[in-house]
């Protein structure tokens, strides 16, 4: 279903003249987060509904690579022969959020996160214990295990110890968001949550200061749920919203390619928003041009349209991204001799035209109209840095260091709005409590509404820090804490 | 007055006893913002009160430099003899507002900027029909005009045909905001207004939706004040606070300046989101580091620790320390010879320490512990620019385009953290329509609410295209709308 956005304002409950049911713990979104939620309200105890507004329940996760991210020494990473430690995540961590980083929350999904990782295991979830060695956005076999992020790139390996925290469920390719909530979702229906598709929540209901209940439009009526102990929000976040994107993250809007499902229209947003909470990192997202894989590409050299390189190119695809669209606006392009060109198996995955191609430097240089012996300049010292097995300006890494030095040459053309992939979700959302409760501008609780997922601003803070994992494992993980709070807040 | 932050909450009007004093409009904060509102809503037929929370009224316009950014063909610009059409300044602030540009409030602004001049001289200001045409942070004489922006450089030449806009109140010096603030000030006065010091907004008053007055303390009591017309919200913005620093605009707590009053603590804003408004653009603001006066230093090269240009150096000072912090951490040098050092008036403006001298370019590098070779290969290709007059990579315009061959050589350390001030101010606020009426995640007016000034989101969006006279301007031209409309709201 793809509605319309709803104009949700709250309801008065002195208003409502007839409620349609009643529950414990009314969760909107039955996504990672909303069935996380669930699951965890159920096993305290409570009585769940789960409002979707698609026909299926699953969200942008179901959609997902599945990637979790997780560490400290997981039994996986234990089996793959990598020691990890909590603190050495944290650190990682901590640096990867940025300035905007929630430090408590952090610090508390580092101090759980082999708990996490019982508890997905204990939902039906496998992880198999295979190593993925190479750059790629997801393990393109069935092994569980990779490095997903920055921590063996410059800077992040010089302020933590690198480990590959992404794991991903079971399965042969990229859809590892399928056997997760697969999983989920047979674990949260084994507990009697009730989940019930095309249900779109419109209104938050509020007894004076208080939530009580959602309204929901089901069969082309409007229905009241009364929650007794909360209303959980985690419906997703607003990168389908284009409205909304242009109001708090317009950054966002120069990408070509939204990441998520029609229904990420921040209605969850909204919704809080009117109840009384405020949003935080509403600008902040993902941004990411995949230039990997395929893998040889990392032993590129990416240059600006002054022939010069300005990042080490080992890095994750979303700093790439976020380094490009926060420089002035201009050309950029992937460079590769023929030895890599050559192997290439397939085109690149980042949808890149060919920009020139050059018998010799100098003839791409001029093809890519860029300033006399500026691409030579850098093609010499990269070549040197690569002899040296040291690259002092940028820090690539030396086993990505290969020479390019086997003409002809190729560009790839990486400027935005020439074709280029530039993916991209958001990052803001509620701003929350670790225990999911949705705070207002003065620090004060909304009584009753609990936020998780990208309904709230978690874990991912900002798109030149992230790694693929950090939004699955915090929707999954503050994702059962805001459940839990909602049983609790009724139970107690 | 430095009080501690109120912990707003709206009130229930049914909850008012007493009212102390009702008005027509009421207003909270006596800056430029909130006095232009008094002033128009007077001259409305409207019975006017603000509220200050300061011992006199000024806020943080009164300590600014003044410069207001004006254009089109002011009498200043003819004066001057400078030809300027609204539609070059439109292109400009459009672009220089970033994807976060307001398109329709930078429409209005242009359209009516002669209309706003002639608004500020009947008020009692007098711009000195001089022209100041060297780069300075403002015009150190009693000159009125000069280019305030990145007008004249690279790439904002390409999109619009450069003009001088500043346009400063007649002082000598830099304290333009003090003539500005003493005849709006005087003017409100004429006009009936009654400005009430020491008097801090604490909480908004509602009747159901409808904003009706606020709560402020007043020798220690809290009173009641009715508006029969609106709530004006022009208490400035909130880079004083650091919680909201921390949880809207993180970046900005890199600074070490911030840029305003001490009563810059977001109260207005916090106010606002608790009567049903919403933040926009709330991580953005104002990031300078003054590397100019004195205005040789545009002359300088500077480098990041790569050795490396990144910028034409002819930008304005905001765009530099935006650029600076939006860059990996690391250290930034700017570096002069023996010329432009023997010219020095003055130690630079920027508080720059000296992080190296050399007898030769050489000696330099390795001061700085720079990649060899890195400085001199820059150096060289500059002074190739500097005799073709022409600066492909970097475009930095050839009038600042002057060899630096004379050694020996001084660097100045720009590094953020080493002492170089990097000045911060918030840009973010309530989302507001051109009137000034507060709007709600959903688009809806806040019946009774308005805001201008750094209380809303207005002209200045981000740190790379500001122009200094830009919130001044903003503030005294959508002032003037908010008040306007709140008193229309009661008498029609």
């Amino acid at each position: 279903m793809n509605d319309a956005p709803s104009q949700a304002t709250t309801i008065d409950s002195a208003e409502v003249k007839h409620w349609h049911t009643e529950t414990d713990v009314l969760i909107v979104g039955g996504g990672g987060a909303g069935i996380s939620a669930a699951i965890d309200a159920a096993d305290a105890g409570a009585k769940v509904i789960v409002l979707e507004a698609a026909s299926e329940a699953g969200g942008s996760t179901a959609l997902a690579g599945g990637l979790i991210y997780m560490g400290g020494g997981t039994p996986t990473q234990k089996a793959c022969g990598f020691d990890d430690d909590i603190e050495e995540m944290y650190q990682y961590l901590l640096q990867a959020s940025g300035p905007n980083a929630d430090i408590e929350k952090v610090r508390l999904y580092c101090d759980r996160t082999l708990e996490h990782y019982d508890w997905l295991t204990r939902q039906g979830i496998v992880f198999k214990p295979e190593y993925y060695p190479e750059k790629h956005t997801n393990t393109p076999n069935e092994a569980a295990l990779m490095i997903t992020g920055n921590e063996d790139a410059w800077p992040d390996n010089t302020h933590a110890k690198p480990a590959p925290r992404g794991h991903k469920p079971q399965i042969k390719g990229d859809h590892g968001g399928i056997p997760l909530m697969k999983n989920l979702l047979r674990s949260a229906r084994a507990k009697g949550v009730d989940i019930i598709c095309d249900a779109r929540a419109l209104n938050v209901i509020k007894d004076g200061e208080m939530v009580v209940g959602v309204a929901a439009r089901i069969d082309m009526q409007v229905r009241y749920f009364k929650a007794r102990g909360g209303v959980v929000l985690t419906s997703g976040g607003f990168i389908m919203n284009r409205e909304m994107v242009a109001d708090y993250a317009p950054r966002l809007a120069r990408g070509n390619y939204p990441n998520g499902n029609p229904n990420d229209t921040g209605d969850g947003i909204r919704m809080g928003l009117d109840a009384g909470g405020v949003g935080v990192n509403m600008d902040e997202g993902f941004i990411c041009t995949p230039f990997y894989p395929p893998k040889q590409f990392v032993e590129s050299i990416i240059v600006d349209e002054t022939g010069n390189r300005f990042i080490n190119e080992d890095v994750y695809h979303g700093r790439l991204g976020s380094a490009i669209l926060d420089r002035p606006e201009g050309r950029y392009y992937l460079i590769i001799d023929s030895r890599h060109f050559e192997i290439l198996s397939r085109p690149p995955m980042g949808g890149y035209p060919v920009a020139g191609t050059g018998e010799s430097i100098e003839e791409l240089e001029q093809e890519l109209n860029l300033p006399q012996g500026a691409l030579i300049n850098t093609l010499t010292a990269y070549n040197q840095c690569a002899k040296n097995a040291k690259d002092p300006t940028h820090h690539k890494s030396p086993k990505y260091l290969t020479p390019l030095d086997q003409p002809p040459y190729a560009a790839f053309d990486l400027t935005v709005g020439n074709g280029a992939i530039f993916a991209t979700m958001t990052f803001g959302g509620l701003d929350t409590l670790p225990t999911g409760e949705v705070i207002t501008a003065e620090k004060q609780c909304v009584p009753g509404l609990y936020a998780a997922g990208r309904n709230s601003a978690g874990l991912p803070r900002c798109a030149e820090g992230y790694a693929s994992g950090m939004s699955i494992g915090d929707a999954t993980f503050f994702g059962r804490l805001a459940g839990l709070s909602a049983a609790q807040r009724h139970l107690d």
